[in-house]
């Protein structure tokens, strides 16, 4: 079970479980009201690309909560790096996401999941540390039915502790094409990146950090570099 | 927050929260391919009977994953109780559930989730146990701005230690109107009670063990005692 968001950290995920963990893997992504919904489209070009079993994308209605700029029309996405906890965060997004997650896994008897989650570039997202990570399969080995019988579902989150440049060059060895991920908060509808918000700026300090062009598809002139 | 199922113990819970503790109250529920769709107008009627502030009702996708008699038509909801983990389990149902409270608390800066949890009747479901609310406590700690800023989200589960009978008494004594509520697992579109279920044995044998009248809406010919 590999969460996808269609970004660059998950599709390296993806092919980390896939390719150098030998799993057969299924993928999980969400329509959860998210503006960016061109990383939906990229997702299910990713998982084929990278041999997926399977691929789904659940609805789920994360958006009428409100809360965050990054399914709420109402509060702008900034284009410069506040401190604190960001507005785009949404609010227990990745409680959420790992919930499903380990629902499907049960269902699937599925052994692990896959989570590309970050602590480096977490951009101060509480639920993107090592410890809510080991607190949520603390409380997954207590939720579940294999936690009961003894084999729980183990999180695996290979990414936690690598810099943007890190996972590039890694996902990159793996054979990623990362032109078809989409990180850019307020990409458009082919995918094309804003080149100015938080998630672009790190993606391109990334690819020149690893010293690989960026092959980013940018909206006109919106080139970062 | 209170969750908000359209059964005894979630509305007994929205009374505890409102008129023991006074405190205003959001109620949430969850359309999640149930087969028990009454459930859902049960929860309407009790949240506005309790006088609650607002009730949200999401979609979520539970069906679409499959595993579980409560969601999914190809598998029987059975009539006499098993043992161990039993068929109506929904994978992860409880996570998920309290996954999206937390999301909804966040946004609101609710200071409580109230759950109707319960040990005693649990059936065998693993996410009913104390230890397990206790995790996912320890998680919502580390995974929310909240938990961060120091003023966690509080989960309140007063029925954990309850059995059916001292909930009815309970709830009785707060108000709650019963007749309104529904348990059975396979319950009609009006709401009207099958007899026969776990969920309808349980509750019947409540009534009986309360000395309380058994005001459940049967149908015909259904009725256990």
């Amino acid at each position: 079970m590999v969460l996808l968001s269609g970004g660059m950290d998950s599709a390296t995920c993806l092919a980390l479980a896939a390719r150098r963990d030998g799993h057969r893997c299924h993928a999980l992504s969400f329509d959860y009201g998210q503006r960016h919904r061109a990383e939906l489209d990229a997702a299910a070009r990713i998982a084929r690309l990278l041999g997926a079993l399977e691929h789904r994308t659940l609805r789920i209605d994360l958006g009428a909560l409100g809360g965050s700029a990054l399914t709420d029309r109402a509060i702008a996405v900034p284009e410069q790096p506040g401190s604190g906890i960001p507005v785009t965060y949404v609010p227990a997004r990745n409680t959420v996401f790992l919930s499903f997650a380990l629902a499907w896994a049960e269902v699937l008897d599925a052994d692990f999941i896959y989570s590309g989650v970050n602590a480096v570039d977490y951009s101060g997202y509480p639920d993107c540390r090592p410890e809510y990570i080991a607190a949520f399969q603390r409380m997954a080995d207590l939720a579940t039915r294999r936690g009961v019988d003894g084999r729980p579902v183990l999180l695996r989150t290979p990414l936690m502790a690598l810099g943007k440049a890190d996972i590039i060059r890694l996902g990159a060895g793996l054979g990623v094409d990362f032109a078809v991920t989409v990180s850019c908060y307020q990409a458009d509808a082919s995918g094309a990146a804003c080149g100015a918000c938080d998630a672009c700026r790190l993606r391109h300090a990334g690819f020149v950090a690893a010293g690989l062009a960026d092959v980013t598809r940018y909206q006109a002139a919106r080139h970062p570099g």
